[in-house]
Formats: C-alpha cells, structure tokens, sequence
C-alpha cells in the first residue's frame, strides 16, 4: 500500500491568513486552549455533523454563514468545552464571545465563525474566554510558529497537531491550500469530521468552495473512522480569501486546485486516523466489486466498526472469519459464497470459504503499522477505500477513565 | 432495578429428556466438546440467525426440520468449530455425522438436529465426532448431572454454564421447561441468539411452539448485546416431547406455559450477558416514550453499540454526553431538546442538557454490577428494555490474542 501520512507536513502558508493562540483556562490542564485565525476578506464554505445533537457553536456559525451570505473574516475556535447539550445558554455565550472578537477585529459579528471541542454537557466559560480575546488579537501573526500554536490550541486527546499543505503554479503566481485539523476519538464523520480548517489564497465563490469542499471531503475525511462514534461538533470550514489573484474557477487552475485540495484533506484523514486514541494499527479498507458505491460504503463501515474484527486487528491477528461474519451482518442481500476477502497481498477466503494462505506473512501484515484488506464482493464495478483502525485496550484505558 | 441472574438455576428436568457429553478432541484443551440430547418422539420449532453468512448446521437443521415436519429425536452438538464458511463440505461433513448419529439411535438422519460452536472458516473434523459417537450414546442420561455436562460441553469463551427452569402445576400435573445456553462473545441476536435448547414436557405441535418460541424471545434473547457483532451460528431450539400429558393450548395452561417460557428465556438471557466477554458491568438500558417498540430498539441498539459509551461504563463515569450523541445520531428525527436521560435513580440530562445530580452517587450506580439507565424520548407511548455491557481492555484482550 501506499505509505499513509503519520505526521504533520512542512507549513506553508497562503498569504493574507495570521494565526494565534494562548490559555485561557479552560483545559484543566493550563495548556494552550483558546485560538484564532484572521483574513483578510474570505468566501467560506462549510460542512457540518449529521448527528441530530448539534454543538452551539456550529447553530451559531451555520446561521453567521447565512447573514454573511458566506463572507468571513475570522475563525475563533476553543478546545476543552465542546459547548453541546448546553441548550440557550450555551447559544448565547457563543455569541457573546463572537460580538467581543468581532469588537476587538473591527469586524462584524456574523464574520467571526466559532468552534468548540472538548467535554459535552458544561457550560461554556464565557467570561475566561472573553478575558483572553486582547492577549489572542496581540499575538495574532503570519508565521508558520503561529499557524502550529493554533494547530497544538485545538487539540484534546490527540497525541500531536495534524497539519498539511499544497502548492501549485498558476502561470507566474502560486496558489497555496494550507489545512489543519483535530480529532482523536469520536471520529465517524459523516459529512464532516471534527474540527478541520482549510485556508486557501485562491479567488472563489461561497458556492463553488461548497461544491469544492463536498468533493474533496468524501472520499477522505468522510471515508475514515476510529470508533463509530458521531461527534457532535464535527465541522469542516474552507476559506479562500484570493490574495494570490488567482480564479478557483479558471480552466488551468480547477483540476489543479481540486487536486491541491484533495491531497490536503486526504493527508488529514490520514493523520487523523494514525492518531486514533489508543490506536497500534491503521487499515486501510478497500471494498470492490460492489453493485453502488453506498453499498460499498456500508460494507467497509460493518466491517471498521465490529468490535470482533477490530479486536483481532490489535492482535494481528488474521482472522477472516470475522470480516466475513461481519459483511453478512451488514443487512445487504450479499451472497457469502461469491466473497473473496485479501489481507496484504494474500487471499485468504475464496468464495466464502478458506483460501490456503501462509498465517506467518499475514500476521506480519497485519503486524505493520499499516495494512490494506480487500473485500470483494463480485456484485458490481464500485469500489471505495475506508480508513480505520484496530481497537486496543489502551482505547478503552483512554475513555474508561471516571474524569466527569 | 430487579437483580439480574448471572448464576445458572437448579437443574429441573421434563421427563423424556436424557443428556451426554464426551471430549472428541476439536477442543485444542481436551475439554468436553461433544454433547447430545435425545428425547421421545418431540415437536419442535427454532430461530435462527439473520446474519447472511449462515453455518452448515444451520443449513442443514432447517432442511432436516422442513423434511421431518418438525419433529426431532436428538440435538447433537459440537464446540470449538463454528462448522461457518466451510462451503458444500461443511455441509457434507455435517450431515455424515448426523447420518452416522442416527444410526446408533435407530431414527432418521432429519430427526438429529446438528449446532456447532467455535472458529469460523475451519473445516469440522468429522471423523473425530464419528469416532466418538459410541462414547456420546453409552453415556446417555436423564440426571441432573448430564444435564450439567451438557451444558459446560457446548461452552467456548463462556466462564460458566448457562441453565434456566420453570415448573407450574395444571391440576394434578406438572409442566416443566429446561432452558440451556452458551454465549460470551458475538452477541448480538438478531431472532435469535448462539445456542440455546429450551427443553419440555408439553404436548404442542410445532406451528404452536414456533409462536410461543418467537413471542418468548423477541423480549428477552432478542434484546440484548455484548459486542454488537451478530453470530452465524445463531440457534435458539425449542423442543417439546408431551411426557407430561398436558397440552399447551388449554385454557388453564397457555397463560402459564407462557410466563414460564418467557422467564427461562430472560434468565438465559441475563446469564448471557453477566458473562459477556471481559464484562464488569451489565446496564439494563430502558428507552422509553418512543413513538413505536422499533424505534425504542434503534436507539437502545446504537447506544449499547456506542464504544465511547461502554468505556465510560467501564469506568464508571456518568458521562450523559456520550449517551445523548448516541441518540443522536441513530438515524430517527429525534428532538434532542425533548430528551431526558436517569442514570440508576437521578435524573442527568432533562430536555437536552445537563440537570443537576450528585456524581458520586451516579458513578457509585454505575460501579454497582448492575445498573438501569433511563432514556426518555417523548415522542409517544412505547418502550423497551435492552440488556448490555461496558466494554472493558479485558474484552480487547480476550479478542486480540492471535490465536487461529
């Protein structure tokens, strides 16, 4: 397989973004907690969490989006309170904490987009964040130190920031997509995926970011899971504020830009689900031969979120039985006899039955930190490739702990 | 709440019904793994998987029920080989051995119904079973103590047999129902649920025991998890053989034979679940004020397979917010500001956000080895009970261990 991004890339910044971050006390802990990013006057298009508890901050920033008509001069995101199941009041203090940025920026409120990450049900603490905002605007700058202080602000059980960067030529200019990212547990998007923030010096459209960003995120941020779990705050923003004068829309740069924007969010992806809490293996899933796509989809997710498959997985162990066992379960008409499951380069199940496979090389495999299995279905020409992870006992040491 | 049973009940047998268990070497242990009951002339109904991966015994007990009429002589069963995904010799090798079991009872092959238990995609060492088939018939008979030997043979990754009885008088007679279970891991039923024999002395044709069986189970073996991975050797058997003279669809009897039924089933039900794989706490989740019973399910289901809500029951933690994004991304249009969450007796969460209650005492409900938890959705007037588990590092070592 091709080798998955582990670690952060090199920043490279697109011009006319800076970045801060500082402790406002929120994280029991003292560390950084409270970040910001500035543009100058950006288009913005956004995905947001499916699941049907919706944190404040995304209401609030849904809503800003649509009084802005998609125009955005800030982005001010918290970590260690995920302000969700908090009803009103939490809406309120979101807002409030957005009128006294936008005060300070000299902005309107509906350009400051707000998110929040860390534990559900408390109260956001308002008053903390407000009391830092004039310490955040001072130590706003355009370095790549700021961007990666603004990368370690947002993150909670994530072990390291998660950053990646694209760069084209467009005739004489440049063009640069510069992505950051959090997210550790609670990691199924659907639509979106935690907090990831993609900043691009092109000129676009709030409506073509959109259909940009959809395209971009399914088959990577919206192909991966760690646990199953649906976050509640799941947000994916794409700013573009055209400070390198180049068009989104014209012909030399589309493909280019598509693909610039691809490969950032597949890097993310990547990062993110090496960095699952408690995770020793990533797979990546590839389901072929599908009747749809969605089918495809169902197949890998049954399969990436069966605690007996991913338990097998932490101990490299090839246990096919159990993915097989977990492709009937999927509520699909699937016919077992026709499947045909890999792991590595070796079959192991031919048409519903054992394939003869030499074990050794397959727990050694699956012994990588990375591995790639394949199920073949024989139904049709879809295919799709799904990144997960095995499940440890450190994961359950990590969201065991009595910390409420 | 009602304290669960975790521990098996004394053995009570119906009359007819005679038992045996003898090592056959499939085990790697050397432990008993070869069992059998025999009864006279029996009626019988049974539920099995809707996993579409489906064992050969199943395969071939559901032929040998169609072409018998539903009338049984014996059970054979064998554990440590699932006999799964083993193709047409599978199946070959399943049917020989009821043939060559048959013989040595003087029945037809299609009144010995086959069950096997263990690892997936592992061809069944017939010839081993044939071999000690002598052995099974000499050991026959109708003590508690067989009944017993029976019970610890069909056991896998189980720390204790599963056995349940019910006795109720019908004037100067007696009925009695003997129920016996394995399950520990892949437990997640879905109409039915690994092995279970439900054993007694009415007299019912089969048509009758099929919807007495489907209304014992529905509430009991059919709403309880482990894992959230659903077995391909799901079989729950119900035989009945008249020894005591009484009939099942008498007026003063069919309430009764009902109830007991259903209180063998549940007890199965909770000694399953006591004894999950590396479980330290059984929650018994009730969801309530759902607008239909499958609704109920659906939210009762995703929260019991949410890996971040059963480690923070493994931890005791209260956290009301992994639970309330549970519900939320069930997939139902759930009004997450109408929900209402108790964990044992306190109330947590009232219409969506946090209410206030004492954490000790909610993480001191929580450390208890069983605990309710309430979930209120107001929405309408249905409601059901879910047993399930936490989730615990010695579940992932259990599973983890490269072992095939």
């Amino acid at each position: 397989m091709t080798k998955l991004r582990r670690t952060p890339e090199q920043v490279r910044l697109p011009g006319g973004f800076s970045f801060s971050a500082v402790a406002a006390g929120i994280k029991a802990s003292g560390r950084p907690d409270l970040a910001l990013i500035e543009s100058s006057a950006a288009s913005a298009a956004a995905l947001f969490t499916q699941n049907r508890v919706v944190a404040a901050p995304l209401e609030v920033g849904r809503e800003f989006l649509l009084s802005s008509a998609g125009r955005l001069r800030a982005v001010l995101v918290n970590s260690g309170n995920a302000n969700c199941a908090t009803g009103r009041a939490g809406r309120l203090a979101c807002e409030r904490v957005c009128r006294h940025a936008a005060r300070v920026l000299g902005v309107p409120a509906e350009e400051v987009f707000p998110s929040s990450t860390g534990i559900i049900g408390v109260q956001l603490p308002a008053e903390k964040i407000i009391a830092k905002l004039p310490d955040l605007m001072a130590a706003r700058s355009s370095t790549k130190r700021s961007a990666l202080a603004f990368a370690q602000a947002i993150m909670t059980t994530d072990t390291r920031p998660k950053i990646a960067a694209q760069r084209f030529r467009a005739g004489a200019k440049k063009v640069t997509i510069f992505g950051v990212a959090k997210g550790s547990g609670m990691i199924h998007p659907q639509l979106a995926t935690l907090l990831v923030y993609l900043l691009t010096d092109v000129t676009a459209t709030p409506r073509q970011l959109q259909q940009l960003l959809h395209d971009a995120c399914d088959p990577t941020l919206n192909s991966m899971s760690v646990d199953g779990d649906t976050s509640t705050n799941d947000t994916v923003l794409l700013l573009a504020n055209g400070e390198s004068g180049i068009r989104a829309s014209e012909a030399r740069v589309r493909n280019k830009f598509r693909q610039a924007l691809g490969a950032v969010c597949q890097s993310l992806a990547e990062q993110i689900v090496s960095d699952g809490e408690g995770v020793k293996h990533v797979i990546q899933l590839i389901v072929e031969q599908a009747s749809t796509r969605e089918e495809a989809q169902l197949v890998a997710r049954t399969i990436a979120h069966s605690a007996l498959v991913k338990t097998a997985w932490a101990g490299a162990d090839p246990n096919w039985g159990r993915i097989l066992a977990a492709v009937g379960r999927c509520g699909l008409p699937i016919d077992p006899s026709r499947v045909r499951i890999f792991i590595g380069n070796q079959m192991v199940c031919r048409d519903g039955v054992a394939h003869p496979f030499n074990e050794w090389q397959a727990h050694q495999s699956l012994a990588q930190p990375e591995c790639d299995i394949r199920v073949q279905l024989r139904r049709g020409k879809n295919a799709m490739r799904f990144l997960t992870t095995d499940l440890t006992a450190e994961y359950v040491r990590i969201n065991a702990d009595y910390s409420t």
